[in-house]
């Protein structure tokens, strides 16, 4: 089940034919109500895609009837033109649903500076509206996908609600460059700004730690809905620590399909002086190309880990850090330790443990391998 | 001709036994005088690896008699015992020559965390010293060789006197993190606060600007000795200059001979409203993986440029911004332009041209493509 799972949502997925494959690219999802508040967070990139300029505006009041989701183009660096087929799109799901188009919320992903079809995207808005289903949440969650091999999806219960999400991107996630579109829905009876808090919180440790170099996608959009069908009101933490356990399971569903990647790599900074500082040390770690292309050579390669903390502004000293890495600790006091033989990175998942010997503070930072694949499939992604 | 170019200069570069393979290993560079002037810029990157806090010390005076460089090992992350060695390296060269071992810096390169061999190279300290020759220069680079398929050299000719130079380094320059280094020799009569002037002026548009991340390997080093030989004491412009010009041929011989590279990548940034947005537009899209490999994909992902400069903090309007590559105009005003179509990629050479319409500042960074072949030689690097 997926974000049909709450009551009060309906979704659809369909080929209107954006794709040249013929394959799923147009998602509709329908919040039924009783209540429909919404909240959404965007990409931090400066250069937005007009989907998101429009998603900006018509969630800044709290209320979302429908969010609707294209693949097969990002319709970002499109001009004028673009935007137009952004309000166009808002305007026929309000159309075909009966509310204001400022109620519709607008994702595109796919090829960025191309123009999508107008005329064959407003078609398939009617067709995708008249499929929608309690049980259409399946489909959705396919017709949003990309390079994604499968779709994500997750439901989590809490007591006589629950929260119900879908998700897409894919291997892009590395360089934290890709597209990621999520809609989480939720059964609970909450206000926009509770919905806004929880997201707030959930995002901050899960999908804001599964980019590797704190770039973000010209289209990066994570929005959570409520419908209030449940007739419970959780209080916040309950809420919060719902929604931050759906987004930890599409994190790291995203990361276990990224493109071409062998190993999900996680990297855990203990001992921090400060939260920030885990975080960085763990980024430039997880951003290091030659530490990635070390883990799919499976060499615990612990000097280029080393070599990437030493690029941060985080308190440690060189020479207190210790590294393990799958449970061997090959590193302390910034010299050899156990011999790097004793590693073993044939599984898929990697464990790299950093201890700063700075402080109290902890963060886990989400990643990829550099793979052949990876190039393989970014080099010949527009072509 | 190289180091040994200048007046005043002898060198050798042998086999000492660090390496395997048996190939070339150590070198030295010794100045003759009558100055013995010098003057170094370091890594950045806060791990800082045994020679370097050695050199750090030992250039501090301006007085610099011999520059001792070996490849087969980096002597980084290798504690009390790793600077121990370093120390030893320095006594050896300065007992070799008569010198005092706070005269003679030290450079290191290969794998970190593992120790040097100081018996073999001690060994080495007196055969090299042994081989010293005006004409040493082509020894002595070809033994600081580590991945380069070929040694850099350069001579940059003043008005009687010169300036000779060697570097190493290959690849990992891409993502920043190799270990460069670098050598230049003149016979000017300079002091080391000139030097030092010149150095800073010269990398700072040169090797500051091959980076494609801003970070640094823990052991480069940029040297720079006077001999005074040529009893011609040039301006400081004039000496800048001639730096310079050595410092960008060798930085050019670097990206053209960067692991696995298979384009050349000129990002050059223009009408920015300062340097250091220039500077920082350039940077963030050379160190993007997905531009990267679409241009070894021979794919002119013109959207990928946008997004990573969307990234930055520098003052421009998205939509304001064009870019063309090698000579074509695919986005004006963050929009399309000319069919990518149109864009040759097929040569080495590519040249990314951004105009962000903000200012009157320019500047060009230095970068390479993201090929299999980087992945691979990467990945198996340390095994």
């Amino acid at each position: 089940m997926t974000v049909t799972a709450p009551a009060g949502f309906e979704a659809a997925g369909i080929a209107a034919g954006l794709k040249s494959s013929g394959a799923p690219d147009l998602a509709l999802v329908v919040n039924r109500g009783p209540r429909q508040a919404g909240a959404a967070v965007f990409t931090s990139n400066r250069a937005k895609a007009n989907p998101i300029l429009w998603s900006q505006q018509a969630v800044a009041d709290g209320t979302v009837a429908a969010i609707v989701l294209n693949s097969g183009g990002a319709n970002c660096f499109t001009g004028a033109e673009g935007f137009q087929t952004t309000h166009a799109t808002a305007e026929a799901v309000g159309t075909a649903l009966g509310v204001g188009p400022g109620d519709v919320l607008v994702c595109s992903t796919g090829l960025i500076g191309q123009q999508l079809p107008r005329e064959t995207l407003l078609a398939g808005v009617g067709t995708v509206a008249a499929a929608l289903s309690p049980e259409g949440g399946a489909d959705a969650a396919r017709a949003i996908m990309t390079t994604d091999t499968h779709p994500k999806t997750v439901v989590v219960e809490g007591a006589g609600w629950s929260v119900g999400g879908m998700a897409k991107g894919a291997g892009m996630l590395a360089p934290g460059l890709a597209t990621m579109l999520v809609v989480l829905t939720t059964d609970a009876d909450a206000t926009a700004p509770e919905l806004d808090a929880a997201l707030r919180a959930a995002t901050r440790v899960s999908f804001d730690r599964l980019d590797s170099d704190g770039c973000m996608s010209t289209n990066d959009q994570v929005t959570l809905l409520a419908s209030g069908a449940s007739g419970i009101r959780p209080a916040a933490d309950e809420l919060a620590e719902a929604v931050t356990a759906a987004c930890l399971d599409l994190a790291r569903q995203l990361q276990a399909d990224a493109e071409g990647a062998s190993h999900d790599i996680a990297i855990e900074v203990v001992h921090a002086a400060s939260e920030d500082d885990a975080v960085e040390v763990g980024r430039s770690v997880a951003r290091n190309n030659l530490f990635k292309a070390a883990v799919f050579g499976n060499d615990p390669n612990w000097g280029r880990v080393l070599a990437a903390i030493g690029t941060t502004s985080a308190a440690f000293d060189p020479y207190a850090v210790d590294v393990a890495m799958n449970g061997v600790r090959v590193c302390s006091n910034g010299g050899p330790d156990r011999p790097r033989e004793e590693v073993d990175l044939s599984p898929r998942a990697t464990h790299v443990l950093i201890d700063l010997k700075a402080g109290e503070a902890s963060a886990t930072i989400l990643t990829n391998d550099l793979t052949h694949d990876y190039v393989h499939e970014n080099s010949a992604y527009s072509s």
